[in-house]
């Protein structure tokens, strides 16, 4: 997907940033960046701002081998509007977009390379009828063959009702090893109205074996069979929130591909977001593995000469 | 619609800018400038990129009380793309745009102010069925109660096959005054594959007072009844040629409804095409009426101080 | 008024960004967003620069038809330069400029119209003795058939002496049901060195309906014969505090017109004042009524989806 | 004075980029990058325009020891708007202004240092009546203690009538040894009408020993008593011709200080004024000694790696 | 190598653009583009710039897995800097960079690849002894393993002396298939002061099978044993010719690996260098496949609808 | 030296800023901004980057007559990269440069000209071993001669280690009459690990007049035979660190060459700093003489009209 950011109200004009946009690839991104080995598969369009969207996962190092071009369906679009300091606004022209057009026949060769992990949002669902049925294939598909599979709920309120993505998100998280949610998200993948311990343990006993609460400038909350662990946030200044909870998602699986302790899986999506939150853009900012230890709580305002 | 500028290859990325496209808002500018009174009438999506379409529009002086605020449909795009100094591409995002879903309801109102003059052009039919009846319900009717009707051919060919738009702008042409097309387009408006001579002689047949032929760098022809009029194009340094087809037509229909005689409606209608390739952006570089001797066939690179 | 913003010192040079300024412009303009009706009256060269006032003017939807264009005078200028992070310093170019040949005769028409209210401030009669004197007479004339007025003191020390001030804005202020000041304002429209009980005593004594005093972030207080209610700034992130008392007025001004409760008028009033700080630009992130419920207290730093 | 440049319609908006402007610092910033020694003698604000414009001056090492600061005038704006690509126009906010405040005794202390030259224009005395008779004056002092002075007409048709103009001017082109004027300036310096040889047989006539005629694209001739010498212009891709007359200017006279012969001193004239319409700005392009072999009439499009 | 372009003079300042430059990456990029599966084999700092060449040449799907990157150098650096419109003027930081430091060990993988290609220039060899050495070793294992080689001379006066170049590449030709080299580079792999008859003929005589000569406007020669061919250029509106020497012999090779004949190989290379100059930037408007007939010496000023 | 500034990380690109860059030369334009009469020495790049840096200097009404060029060393260059809104990073291109070259010969003329302070940094002798030998020449001579030397210790941790350091800058130290130092820095110019205490007292004892210990947001201490001052920070919204501590020193010397005491020299110090720290850029910020009362502890968003 491609994001046009604007730097002030949308109505009132001025220049356009194109960047890569999509909470997939930033996760990808994320983990490529840490030195994992990663693919991003999904479809994009047959034209230049396709390309775009391979130029940058290319960049970052992404396998893009899977991904397949659509020679009939415009590139979806994201218009990020800083409407004040506080508050970015968000409008999609996803509706008939390539990326819309996901099907279960994309995704079976790339899953056929059996994969380790295999990460997925509740936004592809969220966007067509195939989309979702290709997304619970794959899902159903990872964990037949013993792929395991993470979930972010990342719930989008200008692409379907909470009623439309529970219906569909509260099945899919039953085939999740980790699922990731804030807040307010986790009623989505449990009964409605759920409050946190009974969402959580919902999931627990349908076999998810652990439950990431993001709490934005509160940290983070971790949740197994095992009780609860919580991670603080790691203060930066912060200026641009976008991307930060696909960062954090980034991070934990980072520490999970790695083999971590869940106290050091938190710390490292807890520090992914820090990047996130620290810099400009989604993705741009997130950290190189040595690059790690420049956000670790330390005094804000350095130069490193 | 929004136009989004870059400067260099999509693909590569950089900044956008944001304008005010369409020729239809086009011709409606170049006559604003030029101080007549003109409304623009059609859909625009209630939102952000829809208030910035509207404030354009009133920016420049263009009535746009008639205009209806579609809060289901997004606004149409356009990516124009300068892929090297000499290609512009240009690519649509319009299916399911608000600008899509015209009707006739939205243009009865208008209407029925009883405008001198109604222009249309080729774009408009393209779009939808819905979009294709309004125009020809608009111009039978504006026929029907004496106000004039201008079409542009405008044919896009990433819009409709060039069939598609001679079935549908053949009939429609039978309702115009003023026909306005480029030599490769006349046989959109008659048989396929008709010469220009035997073209217009169709159009002048079935009723069409004027027919103006777009010649690029060589000026314009008018046909009437009593013959063919040619004008040179105004020598300037071409800088940005997108517009400027509509500008001509602006200043031919600026000269009409000044009652200029035809040579003088042609001088103007390449004048004002001289401005557009002039200047940068489509629209943005149109004269006002004191701003026409600017102008005139003198030589380049001149500074007033 | 032309304003030209620097964002880092003026000496050491770089880009300006030309925008629309000056305080009722602004105040105008938050009208308009909110879907009142509005006219702008005043002077404006008539050159490029009176072009690009009237083009923002229009765009947003205010009234232009009693503008006055002046062949003989240049448009007034402003530089904004942020000298620092905190420091913002406006240096004037006004002496002799198109706006402060404001005269009797460039109201006499727009007054006639009879609006609901005029809404003049302190700077119209600090730019020349003509200004002056069309500013009491409009005021006088309002009075008479009828129409409120509201003044905003807004002192400017580069263009008079607070003496100078006194004795123009004084009388003025008597003639207004409202009047809007700072703290340090108040005692140019009452006896020098008055605290702010003094000087509203006065002021309500001389017939004033309602005395505003904005407290920037400490919010605002309204004194009435009634008593005196406070509001509370509401919390934002500020980044240009340019525009603030512009947008607190408008904000009051629109309660008004829409005959809301004291307490209500000072809420939209102080919610415009946040609005103005957490954009940049005097008035380019004023909300439309849509978008009031956009800033209210809640949460910094939400990104909507 | 500082130049303001838009790059497209000043009635659109758009960025302005900060200039130092003005024919008499052009001329002295060519010939400090040759490596003369030149002072630059005027008002300027004392603001942060002032100390731009001196920022600028010391930059390029011209001696601004005897600038006056004037605490009560603003700096003189001039805006160049690119209105087309090929018509630039320029629009003077000087009325009042500190450079328009110029007075024989700022002029004093530099004169009695005793320069070698004096270089005068036709701008100064268009800008006041102190204005004039200080350049008038020092025009006089100049012969009179063996300075040369030289003069370039450089008429401004925004400031004066052709009439002022040549009533000013034509006295004092009497003080001069070198007259600089283009061809539809001569008669500014002469009778009013008197063509080219009329012209310039009075001056020579008057004891100026030499007229310079600058012709753009087609290069420049001297007149001496000793007759007529032609220099063709350096062909170069024309991008900018803001300040190619004063750059001709400060070749002739690096030519003239360096002792060079008429032919010489003519072909740096041109060199320099192919730099100036070279690059962009009104002197940014200017080349230093060492850089003026750069442009020879040799082939364009050259990469030196 | 890290490219810093500025729009205008350096000493006077402004914005720099950052680029990956580079002759052999420009030639990698052109093939990659076109489809063809292309690895750049050199050292990199191990730093921010390192980084940012490697995501350029994965953006564009060049292979980089056999990139050494090199902890003690710093990346090598460009400034490249517009100083007229004519006149570009190229300023090294190259000495002691990570790329200069290229050595045997670091081609000795990448080769033992297999390519069916190695691409040489005559500028790594001026960059240090071990990048000499380095490129000398290489071309000789190629020829033993069947690998053909292609030299572009590149000759780089900032970098080493005609003579020095001579004795370095005319013995590194013997090793290519194919040499490309413009008409006033060829001597440097021929006797000194050979014409071109000469050179050709002893490169020929050498076991080169094809020379091209890059004749710029004029467009290209090819000699083979079976003498000579001509294409003329193809006619475009060049903006930016940096990089259109590499962009031909990408085109050239990229013909020869597709199997094309002569004629054919040799219209591919004045296409790509026609794309080139007719886009800004060294490489960043080079062709897809399926662009390759934007360009055919058609029309100026197309819109593409 | 020129400092390219990028706005994000360096791996993603994006537009550079060229600056002027270097300790002791923002110690020079700080100085000069508030009037003093200073010169900088040094070598630079007989170049455009060179030029760069003189005409930076030069606009500052810095003295560059003893500046020597340097033909055959290429600029110094330092990277400044923002990675985080938290963290910059600096990277040096200056092995080798013509600044590295510097020599006593470069210093011995301006040292004869006998000014009343030399200010030396810890910079200069990490650059190479003959700066090592001009720096302690120069100090040397200085003392001799009856010039007091300040001495910044201003470490480096890419140019040397802390042992390197510590052994070439404390017998430095000794010829300091100030010495400026942050608190990690002290051991430095002491015994490795002395604290604060021990430090200075090492340094009373062996001559130094005063100790200044820079604390960044604590403000500063300063030590004497007489005891310790402390000054806090003056409170402003910080933008950009770097610089802070050369306008620190900047304002320190500035109140020791007015004669002020030793508090107010203190003050005069965090103000500097305050400037540097609340603009963007190295030195752009920092305030003229009349505009150090822009920044006195009192209220922060202030706008002055």
């Amino acid at each position: 997907m491609v994001s046009l950011r604007s730097s002030g109200p949308l109505a009132v004009g001025g220049p356009l940033t194109m960047h890569l946009g999509g909470a997939e690839s930033n996760v990808a991104i994320g983990l490529a960046r840490l030195g994992h080995r990663v693919a991003w598969v999904g479809r994009v369009s047959d034209d230049e701002l396709g390309e775009f969207v391979l130029r940058h996962l290319r960049a970052e190092g992404v396998d893009t081998s899977g991904v397949r071009r659509d020679p009939d369906r415009p590139a979806g679009l994201m218009f990020l509007e800083r409407r004040t300091e506080d508050v970015t606004r968000v409008q999609y022209h996803r509706a008939g977009s390539a990326g819309s057009a996901l099907s279960v026949d994309d995704l079976r060769g790339p899953l056929a390379a059996g994969p380790r992990l295999l990460h997925l949002t509740g936004i592809t669902p969220a966007l067509s009828d195939a989309a979702h049925q290709a997304a619970t294939w794959a899902a159903r598909e990872a964990v037949a063959s013993g792929t395991a599979v993470s979930l972010d709920v990342n719930y989008r309120a200008r692409l379907w009702s909470r009623e439309d993505a529970r219906a569909t998100l509260t099945p899919l998280a039953g085939y999740a090893s980790v699922v990731i949610a804030s807040a307010d998200e986790l009623d989505l993948v449990a009964e409605p109205g759920a409050d946190e311990a009974t969402a959580v343990a919902a999931l627990l006993d349908r076999g998810v074996r652990t439950v990431l609460v993001k709490l934005g400038a509160d940290g983070a909350r971790a949740y197994t069979r095992d009780g609860v662990t919580h991670a603080p946030a790691v203060p930066v200044t912060a200026v641009d929130t976008v991307g930060a909870g696909d960062a954090f998602t980034a991070g934990y699986l980072s520490g999970q591909l790695d083999g971590l302790a869940l106290v050091d899986r938190l710390h490292r999506a807890v520090t992914l977001g820090a990047f996130a939150v620290a810099g400009h853009g989604d993705w741009e900012g997130l950290p190189r593995r040595d690059e790690l230890s420049l956000i670790n709580g330390s005094a804000a305002g350095t130069t490193l000469r």
